[in-house]
């Protein structure tokens, strides 16, 4: 099961869906555990192994040599004769080159010795909680994920003692449960446990791996680990479910007040991990099922660990909420930033939360027009996020944007703008809901206006700065590369994007609203003057310049990113090189073909993809998109081309430490920024969207 | 104000009366900050100082070089030419010996150069919330505390300007009260605020106090530090007050769901800081009254030190909780072990909750009875503790409590059935509470008939181990000391502390209940047994052997530590030498006279107490409850034996790094254990009680 990886020395980030919580684990040497409201990846033990008959037990080696909490020592006199409270275990670990790992999209497994241990924690669709079923919200916003541990004492004659652990936790579970769960938790807030079972014992102590290994000890409560024990038979092979969950009670945010929307279904953590364990069976059924998909897909290898190893870190950074008046509040946030529901990233995710749960685009989509759009001199615009770490800033106004810059931290009015546009042409093409068009469309429609107002010179490109920048000029999502991708007038990327944001409104009143002739034509008249711009820029040497000014040369790949939407949206001909906007298209194309070279958008050590000539920073989610567009729109078919292998070892490699990392060094994948991130889900577009667009001319 | 200290250089615990949360700092050179649910000093910076004119700004040296969360360099190109994105603001920190620091029962003071800081964080007396109006509860429940900020710039012709600020906040507090605090928070956790001024300006930054001093910025919300930034006009002198808070919604214990019971009385952190701020006037008057009645007391300048130091670090242990019934909880916890209602620390700290918060004391037991009493084979008994870090055991265990052990973490059911019975002698005698005692007389009847069941042999002492025990052997609170102190049986200062028990129910029946004669007979003729028994094991040396059996020889001042109960309680003459055990009294007299000499039970090095000849490790609050009975009881009235000096000491500098610590180094008061400790509280006595007993033969 699940794609076998060589390079096992990585973490993964197992995002429990909706929780803002997550399994962190997965680096050779160093902590692993349960995180919530953040990402970081905690510097504590998980305790994995077994022990057959006197031999010398072994460990998965997920240890660090912290300390949590206090050990004996500060309990008795430090200068009495030193008493060994306990035995070591004198366990050993093993051996990195004898352990197994294997991602699939649901999850991960690891094999050692005469032992598996397997991760699931994504199960797909998520309901609508407005309209769901509660049995069902139970099951799919349940703050919990599952490890499956198999001993395999098959071919064995003695017994053998296996463990599951983790460092941190501070009682055991069967004191609340009165015995109906065996596990631990720290607080209220995170725990592990299975359904009793004569052969598995909490064991808690000062180093609780020793204990479980050296016979029967009264659970010690004061103690900071806990392990299970598991006693399997000679011949017997037993495997055991744990549910891991989290839990956060009462108001979690300030700016507006909100609970986890789990909390209205749960009472408490116990609650989680009993309900997660009733539900074993079919929860990893479904789990099962989701893998059989990805695996019998016609990804490569390196294609399908990058969609899973970016699922797990996305799911890791939403969070539902629950409002005062019991709305749901949908967020994503923003890997080691923390920020909430960033707008540049919202467009991209969408692709994914289409295929799992349209009804969060909607949410965002609303949230963002009543909480993170403003009007500024020139019409409506959006916020690039809606606040950090859980604090929601005041309606109109997003942490990162501040005035009087040039660069990193200025505002992307213009580019946000397009983003909720194209966000929300997707999400009405995609599911059809007449309903919510109807209701938004004058929103697109000041939009629209709002777009070509900043086109002072009816170029179909953006000209105009918002007057927020009080002086500054407005950056794109592209805001640690160099000023190729990051300054947002005259910029061939954002050029392209503005093009797509006409077609894509042209093409849905057209569909939606096909009476709405001046809304259709001022869209179709701006995107005309767009195709015309980027066209006229076209260098002899067979490339648009990234910014068209300051004789400016650098190359980039994201010129062709625009190109998704409508593609995506379900208007193939507007991408097609027969279609209305054909010459523009094979001008993009010609543009692709020329910048795609050694030295140039392919790194020339490593080979992976350069979104900039110009930058070593090189951004995989981005990647991804424009690798769509390459092979499914513009025809490029080589495989060769797409480099997976690079791009997975960059992930597994350069930026181990960091899961699924956005900004990497183009040369050997070491991160430069964007660590721990959801935005990597554009990776969803290869497998839940290849030849969506039934006209696609390819 | 206050007291001065000439060592500086110490943490303090400035404890939220029932918050479990405080503001610690006073480490040179190390991290500072607001800590909920653990008593662990934090290692983020604390900024306060100021610039005056062009001149280098000095600050207070509370900033590790720690940094806290992600820098500006997370979000810009690592690789891309470095642009200094903020001037270093190039401070100095004010050297130690410029700086003074006092302290006094309602906080502390820092003074230099041309400001003072004042913590301001005890308001004595918390009223009852089960009969107390709403209005009184929100004053002294709510879970703040004070910052008085003055700077001197009187006699300066330049324009000052002052911070105060912290490392670890997310987010303005202006955001999410439109401007009507200034200030900033960590979440919905913790913060700080003053009231909008002119003169003041929140900044956020990645080095917020180099933006402080460096100019005007926008406030950049992605950043971690936060700073109250004031204008001190030339020729002003500026006091600026600042509340901090914190809060913690939902439930957050485990085993018993409860939650703060602040969190009934505010709705989140911006109403309790806005609340504290408007209530300033009044809370600061009623600090000063506090302090002025410790200043013109006659305890000498260390034993002041000795109980403000104490009573700072017993208020970050304590901790109200509301039960899903309503019912008010109240639990202190045990300093750096963090255990719940130790009951054998709670008999300690009544002393001082009977001034402050009498219904406390009704509460823990009440609590105890329902949540931690149990029967063994030999009748009622009590837990040590009522769980650990805001987890709850299941009724009748504790978190410590192990069988087969004979030392540390064994049962003590004999020591903690005294400490009920004896908690509640006080408790009652101490308030009258009539009803309290009818309502409760057969619980001390039962623990009467426990006590004599487990003196077997009928000399008024232990015999029996709680068959808990399961073979091993119950030890007393001093359990990390050796067996001087730390067994249960045949152990002397269990014995007077039984004899203690003994009279005091024979005493409160007398005045509450004379009709029970059989109980009061059956109390005195066991407390005559004991009285005896003690007596018979004096040694010709002038002294009675800790342990009365194994020809023990450790000398032990708490000995005569049993008598306090008596003459707290109002029955002076029980332990008066004209008294009914006149004779067992003037025995203890000798025998404190023999132990108190340096190389037995004052130690040879530093000349303080010593509890133990044998052994080197001394305890701080027991030192205080035993000087109490040499000096009120026992007639030992040279002030020049209490090492007033030395015990000061050991806190400020031994053990510098834990605030009030209890288990120290006979040496040099070194840290051996119990850090961070509530129970120093029962220096007390010193202050409120004398000349309690208005009997008192001395």
């Amino acid at each position: 099961m699940g794609l076998r990886v060589s390079e096992n020395d990585f973490y993964s980030l197992h995002g429990m869906w909706g929780a803002y919580a997550s399994l962190i684990l997965g680096r050779i040497g160093k902590g692993a555990g349960l995180v919530i409201g953040n990402v970081q990846p905690p510097q504590r033990g998980l305790f994995i192994g077994y022990r057959l008959g006197a031999e010398t037990p072994w460990i998965l080696p997920f240890c660090p040599e912290t300390k949590i909490g206090l050990d004996a020592s500060a309990y008795v006199d430090p200068d009495a004769p030193a008493k060994p409270m306990l035995s070591p275990a004198d366990f050993s670990y093993f051996p990195q080159e004898t352990i197994e790992r294997s991602l699939s999209l649901s999850g991960e497994e690891w094999k050692a010795g005469l032992l598996s241990f397997k991760v699931t924690s994504f199960f797909g669709s998520v309901a609508d909680p407005v309209s769901a079923d509660p049995s069902l919200l139970r099951q799919q916003l349940r703050p919990a994920l599952y490890i499956t541990l198999t001993f395999d004492n098959s071919k064995k004659s003695e017994p053998l003692i296996g463990v599951f652990g983790m460092q941190g936790v501070r009682r055991p579970l069967s004191d609340s449960t009165n015995g109906t769960l065996l596990g631990f938790a720290h607080g209220t807030e995170w725990g592990f446990a299975c359904l009793p079972d004569e052969s598995i014992e909490e064991v808690m102590d000062w180093r609780a791996i020793d204990a479980a290994f050296n016979g029967n000890r009264p659970i010690r409560r004061l103690a900071s680990e806990g392990v299970l024990r598991i006693k399997v038979n000679p011949g017997e092979t037993k495997m055991v479910h744990i549910a891991l969950g989290v839990y956060r009670d009462g108001i979690i945010t300030s700016g507006l007040r909100t609970q986890t929307y789990y909390s209205s279904l749960f009472q408490d953590l116990e609650e989680v991990l009993d309900s997660a364990l009733r539900d074993t069976a079919f929860m990893l059924a479904t789990a099962a099922e989701l893998d059989k998909g990805l695996e019998q897909s016609s990804l490569s290898d390196d294609k399908k660990f990058l969609l899973s190893h970016a699922v797990h870190s996305y799911c890791a950074n939403t969070e539902l909420l629950i409002s005062e008046k019991g709305d749901p509040v949908f967020i994503v946030n923003e890997g080691e930033y923390q920020m909430m529901n960033t707008l540049d990233l919202t467009v991209d995710q969408a692709f994914f939360e289409l295929v799992y749960s349209p009804w969060t685009v909607k949410n965002e989509l609303d949230f963002f027009l009543t909480r993170s759009s403003y009007k500024d001199a020139y019409g409506i615009a959006f916020c690039h996020d809606q606040g950090v770490a859980d604090s929601f800033t005041p309606v109109g106004t997003s942490v990162y944007e501040l005035p009087h810059l040039s660069e990193c931290f200025s505002y992307m009015s213009f580019e946000e703008t397009l983003n909720w546009v194209l966000t929300a042409c997707l999400y009405i093409s995609k599911t059809g809901d007449i309903q919510w068009f109807s209701e938004n469309r004058h929103h697109l429609e000041a939009c629209l206006a709002s777009m070509k107002t900043r086109d002072k010179n009816q170029d179909g490109i953006m000209d105009i700065d918002s007057d927020r920048c009080a002086g500054g000029s407005e950056i794109t999502t592209y805001d640690s590369l160099d000023v190729s991708l990051g300054q947002a007038r005259n910029n061939l990327y954002l050029a392209v994007k503005s093009w797509a944001a006409y077609v894509c409104i042209e093409a849905l009143f057209r569909q939606y609203a096909s009476d709405s002739v001046h809304i259709i034509e001022s869209a179709r008249i701006s995107a005309q003057w767009a195709a015309s711009t980027i066209q006229s820029r076209m260098l002899p040497e067979g490339y648009i310049p990234a910014v068209f000014e300051s004789d400016n040369r650098s190359k980039i790949i994201p010129a062709i990113e625009g190109l998704v939407y409508p593609y995506i949206c379900g208007w193939p001909e507007l991408v097609s090189e027969q279609g209305p906007f054909g010459s523009f298209v094979k001008t993009l194309q010609k543009h692709l073909q020329t910048v795609l070279q050694a030295g140039s958008c392919l790194d020339s050590v490593s080979g992976g993809w350069k979104l900039s000539s110009t930058s070593h920073n090189t951004w995989l989610s981005k990647i991804f998109v424009n690798q769509f567009v390459a092979e499914n729109i513009l025809g490029f078919t080589d495989p060769e081309l797409y480099r997976d292998a690079v791009h997975a070892k960059w992930l597994r490699n350069g930026s181990a430490q960091w899961a699924a990392t956005d900004q990497v060094h183009s040369s050997d994948g070491h991160d430069m920024g964007s660590r721990l991130y959801p935005r990597l889900v554009t990776s969803i577009l290869w497998y839940s969207y290849m030849g969506t667009s039934k006209n696609c001319s390819f």
